[in-house]
């Protein structure tokens, strides 16, 4: 047993992480890093939006990923969770565990935290390194006006369930990847037909997911609901429906897909990627009918893609339909296992 | 790798940590565990103060520890960040990464955690769970007023030096548990002869620290600066020395010790485990001479033991003295040793 800090830590802290790289200066942080706590101002009209993740080496991340790729990855994600709140980012904290002081990997980690801290105006404020096995724990903190949280328990009957970007694209990246998959044999893509090109797409997918923050910001205002797709649409759109005791009808044919997860999959394993895989991290919402036009032209004018995939309705879980209206019969294959796993 | 979500995961957080016990309501805060992000206020005369603090199964804690005490370690710890800068506990997330879902030990651990948050109205508010080797991610989040914040940077020449409470405890209590100290072969106390009693006390010492929240709530107006102990006083006044630009004398003698430290320790011994123990996690502030009576007086009249230790002065580093004001001679025994690792 060791005391909590140590000489190591204090210098590992000063050369790769209180640096104006990272914990760079931004209106409202009266305190960063260097204290006993960090110190900000949250304005009147704001709720302070706060979510923590925990990213596990060998779980989460492979273990001798590129470091500036796993601190890319790690971020990304927790500001997924904000733009599910119509949040915008105002700072983050960093626990670091690490099994010993690698400085070719602080410096690409540290490098690769700053490059997507500096895109999004978000300092490093505070948070804690020791020694043991890589994990990485970061909690973001965001702004988000106090009228307009876009919580998971406000949609309505009626409402139309929009999600932005593509779907499936990461479940298909971790096999791509060659990591493990929870969809296991029911699922397949063609692995060995990806050409270079789309497998870095499925790469980027990963590490690199796009947090719609931009969405959120010009668009956050007319959503009723939303939540981020980390678990797959099925689970997480079944946390909105759960939350606001209400059931939705969508529209099979209307989930999107890149032209990569096109390409390497039939329509059957494209939809359990979508509904089952999670990593997406797009965000699923619903938009009140009136305000659709407004969310498809704030959309187009940010360059943002958005698709309507169903709607709300009362009841309970989910109701799969083709374009047809007709019932999609989810006694076949895959989708019996993963339907009743998810939905316990 | 696994998604980062599953059922498992949504049904632990669900009957162990969403539960009214331990995310229980209070004003302010909007939204609590079960969204994409929790959302609170602070009242626009507040900062927000922000600490996290990592916790390692073997590192900060034996594994085999009782559950409830390593929630009250993991916490109290954290917490005492708070106090140093007289800031007041608010809510507070949560990362706990498992090896497995043992529900006795979950039960505990929660239970552990509630306790100690009821005591300070500091519910949970988010966080996250993954399966993993065991360590506990916790950020408190405090708020303190605007103009009140305990910074290390502001001591000034002539304030006097005080601790809270006793030292060396923290030191002691590593080797009275049987885990692995940092003092080394140097360090040295009458382990066998301990009683049952002094045992508890030094067990209670460390997995129960007490935040010194209270002083502070009490007289945090009156410090010009403030840290919490966790390092030893030789390492943490040095904060406060380097952020501030200052120097300081300590009166050697007027450290002061608990009883069972006392009965355990020789002089010498006892000197280590105050400078260069650590875990004793008492707040080390410094006072303007003026304020130093009120400072005193509000102490007693919540109970705080406190003690005048030492002046801050210009120059570098620390001086000690004897009661007479003759330097003490630290080129004997282990002082050398410490002094030089921890100061440079």
């Amino acid at each position: 047993m060791a005391k909590s800090s140590s000489q190591l830590e204090f210098e590992i802290i000063r050369r790769y992480f209180a640096n104006p790289n990272l914990s760079f200066k931004r209106d409202g942080i009266e305190l960063g890093i260097g204290d006993d706590a960090a110190l900000i101002d949250v304005p009147a009209n704001k709720h302070l939006a706060m979510s923590m993740d925990v990213l596990i080496s060998g779980i989460h991340f492979p273990a001798d990923a590129d470091p500036a790729l796993i601190a890319n990855r790690s971020l990304a994600v927790n500001l997924s969770d904000l733009a599910a709140m119509a949040a915008q980012p105002y700072c983050f904290t960093l626990g670091l565990v690490l099994p010993d002081s690698d400085e070719t990997w602080l410096q690409k980690f540290s490098e690769g935290l700053a490059s997507l801290a500096r895109q999004y105006n978000c300092p490093l404020v505070g948070g804690d390194t020791s020694r043991g096995p890589l994990s990485i724990s970061l909690q973001v903190q965001g702004l988000v006006d106090r009228s307009q949280a876009s919580r998971r328990s406000a949609a309505n009957r009626g409402d139309k369930i929009y999600v932005s970007g593509n779907l499936g694209d990461g479940a298909v990246a971790l096999l791509a990847l060659g990591l493990d998959s929870h969809l296991g044999s029911s699922f397949s893509f063609g692995a060995q037909s990806l050409s270079d090109q789309d497998r870095q797409y499925f790469s980027d997918a990963y590490f690199k997911p796009q947090p719609q923050l931009e969405l959120a910001a010009a668009a956050g205002k007319l959503f009723s609901s939303c939540i981020d797709i980390s678990d797959g649409l099925q689970g997480d759109l079944g946390h909105i429906l759960a939350a606001s005791s209400l059931a939705a009808t969508i529209n099979i044919d209307a989930l999107p897909y890149s032209m990569p997860c096109q390409r390497c999959m039939d329509t059957e394993n494209r939809i359990v990627a979508a509904l089952f895989g999670g990593d997406d991290y797009q965000l699923c919402f619903t938009v009140p009918e009136g305000d659709c036009a407004e969310l498809e032209r704030l959309a187009r004018d940010i360059g943002v893609k958005v698709s309507c995939i169903g709607e709300i309705v009362s009841g309970e879980g989910v109701a799969y339909l083709d374009t047809d209206g007709a019932p999609v019969d989810f006694s076949a294959r895959a989708y019996q296992h993963f339907a009743s796993v998810q939905s316990a």
